[in-house]
Order: C-alpha cells, then structure tokens, then sequence
C-alpha cells in the first residue's frame, strides 16, 4: 500500500549527504562494511531512503541514555499497561494490573493475590480484562507522575497503579453495572476518577427481560473518590448517576473554564436490541438509524452537593443520583451529536468538546461557553423520553471541520492544533480548532483507532510527537501467523509537515488509549527498605532479617520465616509432613539496585518477585508426598543455579527424616544402604 | 559504567559526515529541524555520535518491510515465547505457551483450555512456567522453521508450538522429575527432543528423605520422541536414561560427526545438600569444593536400540534406562569438567564441545575424536561411585583458552569463531576454535547469561549477527521502579571488529536462551479455512456457517451454533435459566487477513479470539441470575462497538421474557409499563 508519506521530509539531509559523495568518496575497499561503512554504503545495503535516515536519526536511543518520554498505553485484552519509551518505540516493562504476571510475582502466591482477589466478583474469579483507557493523575490540569488508573469494559473494573514502583495497588469493582467504557478519566486535580457503563443493563445488576430494556435497562456515570494522601480510591466516598440506556461511550473531564464538568458521548441512543437470530436487524444497523445521538454534559460538582444533601438512592451500596432528579437538578443535559460518536475529547484550555461520528465526515467542535450559557438561562430545546433537558445542537456548537470518513479521537499540540484519527480513511488529519481548519492529512497504516500525543490530555501539550495506534498491521511486519500484531506509529509533529518516523508492533493484547508523559516526571524508586511489603506500603510484621530465620511448626501449620541473599536461602530446607499448612515469609536482604531474586516452589504453582527489600506472605498445602525442589527464578550470580533448596513432603504418619514410606524406584548402586536419619532436618521449635 | 565501546567505529562515517560539513553547510535558518534537518543537526540535536548514527542506520528497519531474522526467546517465567525481529529488536508477538494469554483466547475458556490443562499435574493446576531454552526444530542439522519447542524448569514440561500460525499445541509432563534445566535440544532430524533434570529428587516423584540423596535422589535424561507428520510429540515411544544425582545442567545434541550422541554437563558432584538453617554450607558453596564437575557422554542411539530391546524399566509409564545399566551397557560415560561448568555447546562441524565454568576463567574444548576413541577403546580412568566409567579429562580435550572471568555459554559464526558470554566479567569474548585464540572482548550492559547467534545452532551459522542476553540493565533505560527489564543487547559480527548496535528492554520475565532463524524460513499462515479447530487442526464438527446458526436447549443444556462477521454475532441474545449450562460453538465467517474478532462474556472469564476462519468451543455455566453483554473484543469495524449481545440468565422458574422475578433497582420514569413480553427472545428449538 502507499508509502508514499514515508517519502515527504526530502530535505537538506538529501543535499548534504549527496554532496558528502561529491566530495568525499568512500575510502577502503568498495562495499567493505563493517567498522569503515559510510553512510551512502548502508543506505544501497540496507536500501534506505533519505526519510529513512532522518527517521532512524530521530528515534535511535543509544542504552545508557533515557527516552524522553514514557508512553503508558493499554494492554487490551491482555489487562495489563504496557510501558514504552519515545521516540527509542521500545517496550520497557508490561505492568502486571488485572492479569497475573510471573516475572513480577504477580498472582502466583504473594501478596498480589490479594490485589487481585479485590477484582474477583462473587465467586467468579475473573483472570483477564479488557483494558481501555489508561488515566495518568493530574495536579492542576497536569500529569503529575504519581499514579496511573485504567477501566477494564469486560468486567467493569477500575485499577490503580503506583508509577514509584510500577506495581498495582488497588483494584475496585463497580457492583451497578457489567461493562464500562468511558473510564479511567481524571478530574484535573484527580478529585474523581470518572468511569461510565457501555451496554445498558438493570443497575445493580438484576435481571430484566431484554423486552424490557427502555424501562428497566440504565446507563451510569460513577465517580471514584481519589484518596492521594493513601494512594487509594475510597469506595465509601464514591457515588454515581443513572443516565437513560443511550450506549454510553467515551467520556473526559472539563478542565480550566470547564472544570467541575464532565462530558460523553453515546451511541444507540435508537435502544435498538438486535435479535439476529429472530430475523430482526443486528444492533449495528439498529444504532445506526438516526442522524443524532447525545453528548452528556454533567456537572459533577453539582452532583456532589446533591450527594452530599442526600438526595441519592443506594443500590449496591452505592449513592446514586436517579435519572430523575439528574435531569429535574440540573445536572444533567443532552446535546445531539453526529451520528455514531466516539471520541469525546476537552481542549487544553478547556473551552471546547471535540466530538468525532464514525459515520461521520466532521469533527465536531462544542463550545463550553455557549453550553454554560444554554444551561444557565435554562434555553431547552425540549426534552427526552426520560425528561432529561436537551440543548439545540447548532446553538451549542462552535462548528464543523470535514476532516475524512470515520473520525474517531481527536488529540491536541500546544500551537492550538487539533490530530484526528480517521479509521476508514487510515489517516491522522491535522487542523486547526482556533481558526476551524483542515491543514494536512497523512496515511497511517491501518485501521487507526486511539491516538495520543506527548501530555496531550494536559491544560499544557508538548507539540512534538503523536503517535497512531491502528488496529491493523497486514503487510507492515514479519509474519506471525494468522493473529497480527497492532501498529504503534510515531509520527514527529515539531515541523511545519507531520512526518511517520517508525512502526512499533504490538504483539501483546489490543491496545486502546494511551498517554505520553514527560520521563523526568516520573519519580521511581530504585530499592525497597528492608521487609517492605509493597501492597500495604508498611514494613511486614513478619519481615525477616539474618539471623531471624526460623521454622515455626504448630499443629499442622508450620511458619517458615527465611531470607534470600546471593546465592542463598535461609532455610533451604523445608521438613513438613503430607497436608500441612505452610505459611511462608521471605524477605530479600539485598539492597543492591537491580538485584532481584526469584522464588518459586516446584509443581505448586508459587513463583515471587523478589525486589531488593521486599517481603512476600505465601500460604500453601502441602497436599501430596514427595520431593520439591524451590529455587531462585533469577539468574542473579555466579551461583545462581546453585541457590536453590527443598520442600520435603513426608507421607502422612511418617517421622521427620524417616525412610519409612520412602519408595524410590530408582536403581541405588547394589549395597549401598540409608544412613540413619539425621536430625539436621528436622525443623526448629 | 564504561560506555566506551560505544564510540570503537569511529570510521569513514566521520570522514563522509566531516566531510559534508565541510563542503555544505545546512541551508535555512540555523537550528530549525522538522523536514529541513539536517544529520549533522539530528546528531547535535540528539547527541548521537558517528558510533550511533552507523548503529541506527544498521538497525533501523522501515514499516512495511520485514526483518532478516526471526529472535524465538524464552519468556523465563512468563512462561511464554517471545517473536522478535531482528535486526530492529522489535517484539512482534508473546506467544502464549504455558501460561494463559488473553489476547490469543488461550486459556479464557476455548480449545486453549485443553492444551494448558495437559501440563496440569493431579489437581495442581498451573498457571505459570520458567521456561528456559527454545529450540527450534531441525532437518539435517538445520532449522526448518516448522517448530519450536521449549521447557518448563518449575515444573518440568515440555512445550510444541507450530510455527505455521504460532499457536502452542502440545505440553508434556515428564511425570520421574519435578524440575528441568538441559532442555529443549533437538537433535538433528528432530528425531528427539532431549530434556534433562536439573535438581535431583526420587524417581518417579516420591518421597525419600534428604539423607538419603546419594542413595534415592537421582537426574534424568528424557527423550522425547518427536512425530513431524502429527506434529505433536509421541509419549509412548519417548524414554529416558537414569542418572546419577549430579545436578545435570545444560546439554546439547551432537551433529554431523557426534550425530547420535548427547552431552549434558553438572554441577554440585560433590552432592551438597545444604542445611542453612541447621549451619550447614549453602549449596553454593558446598557444590563448589571439587576441581572437576562432570561432562556427561550419552550415546542415544544405542539407548534406543537398548530400549527396543527391553532393556528397560518401567516407571510412571516411561521406559527407562537403570543408571545401572546405562553404566554397564556403555551409553554412559563421564569427563572432569572445570568446577561449576554451566554452557555445553557443539560446534557446527559436530568436532569439538564448549563448556565454560562458572568459576572458571577458561572455554574448554572436547574433542568428540578423542572421546569416541577413548569409548572404543574402553580406555577408562575409572569409574565414579555409581559405576559410570569416566575418561580422563587430559585425554578427551583439544585445548583451554583464556577468556575472563564466569564463562558461560558459547554460541558460532561461520568464520570457525567462538563467542562466548563472561557473566561476572559482563563481556563477549570471539576467539578462534581452531586455532584455539582469543581475538577479541567486547563489554555488555550487564552480567550477560545465554547469548546467540544467527542460525547458531544450526550445522551453518549465518556470522552476521550476535545477541547478549544479559541480566541486569541498570542505568541503561528510563526507569521503571525496583524490577528493572533484562538488556538483549544486539552485536554486529560481520566486520573484523564487534560493534554493539542497539540495547533492547525485556520487560516481561527473564529471557534465557533464544534462537535467531532466518525470516524466510518462516512459512506462516494468513487465515483458517472456516470452522477450524487449530488444536486438532481439522474443521471442527460443530462448524456454524452462515444461516446454521441456532441455539438447541435440551433440559438445562444450551447449545449455541453462534457466527461472527463485521459486524454482529448470530444469535446475539441468548436467554438461559440460571444453572443452564451452555455449550456455546462459534465460528468466524472471515476470511480477509488480519480481520480478526474477539468474544467476551463479561462476568465469566470468558475471552476467546477468533482470527479469520477460525472456530472455538467453551463450555460454561450460567451460575447467577443477570443481564451479561457479550461483544467482539477487537476493534474490528467502524461498527466494531455494536458488535455486541446479551447473555440473559433469568432467576430459576422464570419463565423466557419473563420480567416476574425482574427486580431492577432503577428508577423507571414513572408511568412507564412493561410491554407484554415478546417472544422473540424465545430461543428457538
């Protein structure tokens, strides 16, 4: 397909390197490469472009020298956030978030299970999600470095990451509806994370026959209560609105003039419910019957007054305004929107809503202004089936720009320059929302979807890099089967042209939104203290330093308290008899950076982390007899391979160190005989 | 850290660019980049050096055009596989393999479930493996591109995966061990794929106490017999050979000259069993008294022989080969190897074994002539206290060479060069096996473990390109808490001299060994006929096409015949009774590459991709009453989020469009009724 993009930025590096062949011939013998290639000789050997050599400038990032940017995106269907470094495109660390992830211990023992267990539902243990849009927290409108919260539509989750450890915190679940969408989006000051339901269903997740889904079936809009000072969302101070069953869709918060309102967008405001099977049309020509649909403009400051008044309902244990009194309060008001909307996103100086139709041609730009005006002076153009105040489209809007087929989401610069991404058309269009203008369009290759640029949801935009995230990547890579990957695309966006500088393929998951910011603003720490367990943030009680090692054997249940430090651990061998309980705590005794230790205990399932300093809590039943090995998981020395131990698992009514119910079936050298057991390992009282 | 290497190259690229700034300088105003920048600008502007403009131009591969090389890299504890191009160190895909993975449907309820729970152990399901080294599968001493194979050394399984769509299709248990390390080698006409034993336990996996290590615990040698034509390894036909408990670590199948013979090495001889806690040695340091390890010499196609003969044992099911036997029949023999070897590496003429030793400043080389003569001529220098005779080790070498401090493994290029990873020293070290020379180290960022080569395993080594995998990576990236990511480190052989290109994070578990195979190799499918079940690999008998979709109830079994194309599900409402089971069957009616749907029950754990043609099954039940959404979980259509359903459970005894037990917390605008209910959500018989 057309590259013909990659092409454009013929420049003076064309000039300058041709003269250098004028003038300085390639000296050696011809076509030697290695040590003494010049550049014209890697350009024939590689058959690289001019564009080429300009891109391959602008992204190299030498090791040793950090990315400028840190790009958190969603990982999909994987559940996780990936971490990847600009302009350099490489994946830096998959976060574990919603799915368990061995290398970091994550839900194979230790304390992750608790995190993730805080997602569990009833007793369906949920071990995946559908992540889509990843929230950096913001003081005053900019990304401050400190967490990262993403949804999950599949189960309508909402998780919280610590970006000092790169480690998830916290995991809620919302008990009112069973999907989500428009979420994880901050207030500028992180006061609320917003997260709003996708397909309509009975609140509180009853059950209602699909015939009754007008009457029965709702929308919500929940704002979670950021607690920064604990690094939590506080469920207790949460609460949410009942929105009509309009397929809720993407959502983001005011900022600057527009602070202390929220909007989003919806589709299937028809209410059509398909039935394929019945010969009745699928939602997707049902959706797809009106010329409009609704932007929501909710005051959430408003609403947390009423919250606050107790005019709210409880279900679930949730506050929650009714549809009704959101409408008859004034919280909640309805703009038309081109048909099928989808992006819904705030200028940086907040004063616009840009909205894109994916049957659309426009992007769509909402005035806050005239909305506050319209809604101040109570200027209704009517109502809707639910008695929520509709506002006339073309009383609310700034204007239209016709930017190409299937606009979708809309990111910002900092020369007041809008980048829309085009999925029909497979294009980025750049314009202008000052002036309304369409200024250039470039293809991406395919299918674009989400698309993001450097602290582009801030009141601040950098202005240099956007980045298309397409769904599709037919023809861009290697082949790996039938299953490709997405294609992560870098454009530079600091000259007078838009230029794609690299193709970064995603292999892991369906990536949705993502953000950029600034790598200086991210704080990490290098090194936990001692015993820290990193869940509670708290030094563990039962933390272990040298020399406290110990085996505890109480009953059935024994606690081994051991420490790991290169190349050992202390006990290295854990005596216990078939069906025991054991409580294992482990602490690293290392403080050395990047000195990471493994633990993993053979055929049970159990693989830790082992950070510098952390403590990790595993409960196990030692369900069957036999000789389990434990070893570091961590190639962290010399000896690594050596640093490894036993669980032994004596058949029941077998004494510590006895032979008895011992029926190896190796062949032992004829004459050798067991030595008395010795009472070395026998655990300590 | 010295990053002096970094600036070696300083070539004719200096000369050339010198050169052209000389005789041009940039036209347009100065400082001004986007399309006018010129290299030397770029360079300034991004501080590259020559040493990195040459690096980038070297790596640097435009969208749209495939790599020279395909990396397949053990995930470590991940569990997976990890498809990376070369040479951009781009991650195309994380092949799930032992662990479940959610984007690929692997594991969330379709024929993946099936696959992962063949390597389930009893009752112990496990989620997670540590696998180790990835061995591609070989015709004639060369890589055929047909499959990869890889080990579980947490819990000692061997994994098949077909690389015609990257899909994972087989895992075996190795039911006499409970950990692995020397595994998957092939050996040359992937007759077998070869997996050793690395900590030593009865076997058979019983229970025998620690104090009878010497005379109970014991390795193995398994060889899993391998059916091209099926695909999948043949469990029947595979044996395994006892050995002593000497930890045996990494082996190697001989070619060419040593066709039909293996080599594994060992540590710990000495048969430490620690004791920390009781104030014993650790292991590390009671493994590390002796000189001389062990090298062990397996002739495997005399085993067979001895197998078909019924020389054998049986335990747990597999044949194997008594230590006893082993010893006496001559399929066995030993050879001192420098303490704490670890690398066990054949040269590509099949003449000569590397192994390096951990404590060790030397790569050690075996002359497999020498040591077949030895065999021959039954020239023993003894036997060790199993009865196993050994050869002298004086006698079985060609030679030692110098390298640096912890060699570890070796890997070749096409010149009779060696390249060997120096872990404590964090170095390469190219010397020469013939003439048996260092030539020439080069520092890697840091504590390097595997390394590989182009088509390194093969009888024909490319020479172009070598990759560090090395452990540690701090100060190299942007930071990204206390886990920090492994650095594959990408290294230019081609030259005289060896150039380090490109640093690239792994960040999703602890890669150890990899191999780099030729893309073209790779004969990768696009789409699945419609209706194939990839796990069998024949159309599946509950196929749907178009206008066979139904959904058959018979008591309180619901079977669903569901389609899925751009852009809705047939049948997209389904309504069961609480407690229903559902035996849901879903075809993709695709056919056009990379259009691929995903499949969702929210609530349910449920997450299946469905890439063109193909067909899944999942079994579940529908356990509480409630409205579910299903929908297409890849952004597949403009229409992609109306590509949606219901999954209606009502209350026990509510009958179909019921709303009697409908009890919705929602506040309904008043007066509105429910409608008679329809029976159009009626499933149909």
């Amino acid at each position: 397909m057309n590259k013909q993009h990659l092409l454009t930025g013929v420049s003076l590096a064309t000039a300058v390197i041709a003269v250098a062949f004028a003038c300085a011939k390639p000296k050696g013998p011809a076509g030697q490469l290695g040590a003494s290639a010049s550049v014209k000789e890697l350009m024939d050997k590689r058959k690289l472009t001019e564009a080429d050599v300009e891109a391959a400038l602008r992204t190299y990032t030498p090791g040793g020298r950090a990315d400028e940017y840190m790009i958190l995106a969603s990982g999909g269907q994987a559940g996780q956030i990936l971490a990847i470094g600009a302009p350099s495109m490489r994946l830096l660390k998959v976060i574990g978030v919603f799915t368990p992830e061995p290398w970091q211990g994550y839900g194979y023992g230790g304390g992750g299970n608790e995190i993730l267990a805080q997602g569990h539902q009833g007793d369906q243990k949920l071990g995946w999600a559908d992540v889509h849009h990843p929230n950096l927290s913001e003081t005053k409108g900019d990304y401050d470095g400190q967490f990262i919260f993403v949804n999950d539509k599949a189960n309508a989750r909402v998780a919280v990451v610590d970006l000092s450890d790169f480690a998830t915190k916290q995991i809620v679940v919302n008990p009112l509806v069973s999907s989500d969408h428009g979420g994880a989006f901050v207030t500028p000051n992180t006061e609320y994370v917003i997260e709003t339901s996708q397909y309509p269903a009975p609140l509180g997740r009853d059950y209602a026959p699909i015939e009754q889904y007008k009457e029965k079936y709702r929308g919500l809009a929940m704002f979670w209560k950021f607690d920064r000072a604990k690094g939590r969302i506080d469920q207790a101070a949460s609460w949410a609105i009942e929105l009509p069953p309009y397929t809720q869709d993407l959502a983001d918060a005011g900022k600057l003039d527009s602070d202390g309102f929220a909007f989003l967008n919806s589709f299937n405001t028809e209410m059509a419910i398909g039935g394929t099977l019945e010969g009745k049309p699928p939602i997707e020509s049902g959706a797809s019957q009106n010329d409009m649909d609704y932007l929501h403009v909710i005051d959430w400051r408003k609403a947390e007054k009423l919250v606050a008044d107790g005019k709210s309902t409880t279900i679930k244990g949730v506050k929650v305004i009714s549809l009704e009194t959101a409408a008859n309060e004034g919280i909640l008001h309805l703009i038309g929107e081109p048909k099928s909307p989808h992006g819904c996103d705030v200028t940086p100086d907040g004063k616009e809503i840009i909205v894109g139709g994916k049957l659309d041609t426009h992007a769509t730009s909402y005035s806050f202004e005239k909305i506050k005006k319209l809604i101040d002076g109570k200027q209704y153009s009517g109502k809707d089936a639910y008695g929520v105040p509709t506002l006339d489209f073309q009383q609310s809007i700034k204007g239209q720009v016709e930017i190409g087929l299937g606009p979708l989401h809309t990111v910002f610069d900092n020369k007041g320059n809008a980048y829309t991404s085009v999925f029909i058309e497979s294009a980025v269009a750049k314009w202008n929302y000052k002036d309304m203008k369409l200024l250039e369009k470039i293809p991406v290759h395919y299918n674009i979807g989400h698309i993001l640029s450097a602290e582009g949801d801030t009141v601040s935009p950098d202005g240099n890099y956007v980045v298309a995230m397409n769904k599709m990547s037919i023809d861009r890579f290697s082949p790996v089967g039938p299953l490709y990957p997405q294609d992560f695309q870098l454009i530079d966006i600091e000259g007078p042209k838009m230029r794609l500088l690299v193709d970064m393929p995603i292999g892991i998951g369906e990536p949705h939104y993502s953000q950029m910011i600034k790598m200086d603003k991210l704080k990490t720490r290098k090194v936990y203290p001692v015993g820290e367990n990193i869940y509670t943030g708290q030094k563990d009680p039962s933390a272990t330093l040298a020399g406290q090692e110990k085996i505890v054997r109480s009953g059935t249940t024994v606690d081994v308290y051991m420490t790991a430090i290169r190349s050992h651990f202390t006990p290295d061998r854990i005596d216990v008899e078939e069906g025991d309980t054991i409580n294992l705590h482990v602490t690293s005794l290392e403080q050395s950076e990047d000195q990471t230790h493994g633990l993993s205990f053979n055929l049970h399932n159990i693989d830790l982390s082992l950070e510098p300093g952390k403590h990790e809590n595993v409960t196990f039943v030692a369900s069957k007899a036999g000789v389990y090995p434990f070893y570091c998981t961590e190639f962290c020395s010399a000896l690594h391979l050596e640093m490894a131990g036993y669980l032994l698992v004596r058949p029941k009514g077998t004494p510590p160190g006895s032979a008895a119910a011992a029926g190896s079936a190796s062949a032992a050298p004829s004459g050798s005989a067991a030595p008395p057991a010795a009472s070395g390992a026998a655990p300590k009282k």
